[in-house]
């Protein structure tokens, strides 16, 4: 008879995305998959979400599905990459059999668009956690790493960063409507930008995708460069609905939510360099694909990232992450 | 400034094996991989440990490491797949410097007789979960399968299952002493049967790791391979410690013990399945790898699982599961 973590595992045997390049699937002690076709290398990423870590006691099990593959999708979106396999790490309090159906519907919604098949897993008991191993491919070569980024180049970014902060902060104040529905949907449905990542392959110069907010991401990036770069802040696009939202806030989480466009975490936007011969054509890519593309500043020799306020003054910031950010100049 | 956990995954930037075809590595968005050579296929593995579920509160972070690669080892060993890289996914409820350098350190341990490269991770806050997500390659169409086994074949076991069970017990228990130290370890550093299990390539007919115990496991073989099979009880082979330790337990704890052979888990020793024409060159390849191998039954094709007591009474097996092993003939 087998246990009921088990019988689990028979929910995500069905409705995935089937792929003629899985020689065997889930139900064998590995899976085995044909190689990637001649001239391409794997790309692999993994990313886990905990409860009331990266994401909210009693969160819908259907945007925790979606979110813990969107989030590796994003992953692979930032290195110009094509996913194609995952495999799933599911660590449950209790065998909820309501609560597994709508997770493995969300996790479906995130991998159908990308042909993603789920090709393994390990269902154990615990307290809940997602851990998603994505598998895809990259043309040889050709793969968009964080060091590439040059003096010269432009700083670019995706969407509108903070709306993803901003949804999380109004599902824990209780804040309701539609601007507040915009911004919790950015955090729970975060939409991988493949599509233009493909496409920046042989035109950005480096990119990272914005998980811990854009001034840490950016960070990173220029640190993987060796490099430096000026931002100015008033470029960095805000949404409507995250202004409202603002508005809708108390008073006291005013100051910290002004700054989520900067420091927030969770957006799963990208971030990216453009050297000036390839700025036109990817205008052009970004506005053919519907994805909304702001140049925010630019790439210097000088290391340190320098954040500009509306006045062009320095604003100095001493830590990026969206748990320590602070504002001391 | 970059975060505690951040900090962190510099622990495991060096020191484990390099790879030429590992093309970026950790510290990108995602890892990229060169393919598999041309007439190989990729194998991909995850397993999880959760604290309290998979091992003990204040079990050794060198043990832990070693074992949570290990179990995934042995997932490889099972389909005659060769190891090459792995992501981690580790979720710690704080970042404890001594141990995570001992962690990793056995972490280490289990990867270089491997030349297993550490490509990619995620670490985070919240409970003490490991999950290892492993990569490999096997020769295209060669992977041994669950489903293979025919009527005629001769079931194999490696090793002396039960040991790690007994182990974990001695452990629960207070049980000192070399025996009980001998089954600890067997618990905490599995040895994965990667040599044999590649050299049975072309020669098992099918085979499976046993996580769950030898008589769960070989259920899921039987199911896959839609055939049945009888096994001889006092064949199955219990080594000198798993004796001593059997005789120093509690009376209470002895009956259940008895049957670890049979129902322990966590053992990851192989079991698979051999059609007579190969029975001889098996032999011949377990002894010059030195690893023990015995054969304790036979594939039939009326389906079940047949369980023969010293007497050559059929014991009948309800449950199988080492939680739920239950004897009622």
């Amino acid at each position: 008879m087998p246990g009921e973590f088990e019988l689990i595992e028979r929910y995500f045997r069905t409705g995935f995305p089937s792929r003629e390049d899985v020689v065997v699937g889930i139900g064998d002690d590995a899976a085995v998959l044909a190689p990637p076709p001649a001239g391409r290398q794997l790309v692999v990423a993994v990313d886990t979400l905990v409860e009331g870590v990266h994401f909210p006691p009693d969160f819908d099990a259907a945007d925790l599905g979606y979110r813990a593959l969107a989030v590796n999708l994003s992953d692979l979106a930032a290195m110009g990459a094509e996913p194609a396999w995952m495999t799933l790490a599911l660590t449950l309090p209790k065998a909820d059999e309501a609560w597994l159906v709508t997770f493995a519907r969300g996790l479906r919604e995130a991998a159908a668009p990308w042909r993603v098949a789920l090709v393994g897993g390990d269902t154990t008991r615990g307290p809940l956690t997602v851990t998603i191993q994505l598998l895809g491919t990259v043309p040889a070569g050709q793969a968009i790493r964080r060091s590439g980024a040059r003096a010269g180049d432009g700083v670019h970014v995706t969407g509108t960063p903070g709306d993803a902060a901003m949804g999380l902060l109004c599902l824990q104040r209780g804040i309701e409507g539609a601007a507040a529905e915009h911004c919790r949907r950015r955090f729970a449905r975060p939409e991988p930008r493949l599509a233009l990542g493909h496409a920046l392959r042989g035109l950005a110069s480096a990119m990272i995708d914005i998980s811990d907010g854009l001034l840490a991401d950016l960070d990173h990036l220029l640190d993987a460069s060796g490099v430096g770069a000026t931002i100015q802040t008033p470029r960095v696009p805000r949404s409507d609905a995250f202004r409202d939202c603002l508005a809708a806030l108390p008073e006291s989480d005013r100051t910290r939510a002004a700054h989520f466009p900067l420091a927030g975490g969770d957006d799963y936007e990208l971030c990216f360099t453009v050297p000036p011969e390839h700025e036109a054509e990817v205008c052009c890519i970004a506005e053919r694909l519907g994805v909304p593309v702001t140049r925010i500043g630019t790439i210097e020799m000088v290391q340190g990232l320098r954040v500009m306020d509306e006045d062009g003054r320095n604003m100095v910031v001493k830590t990026l992450g969206y748990d320590h950010f602070r504002e001391n100049g």
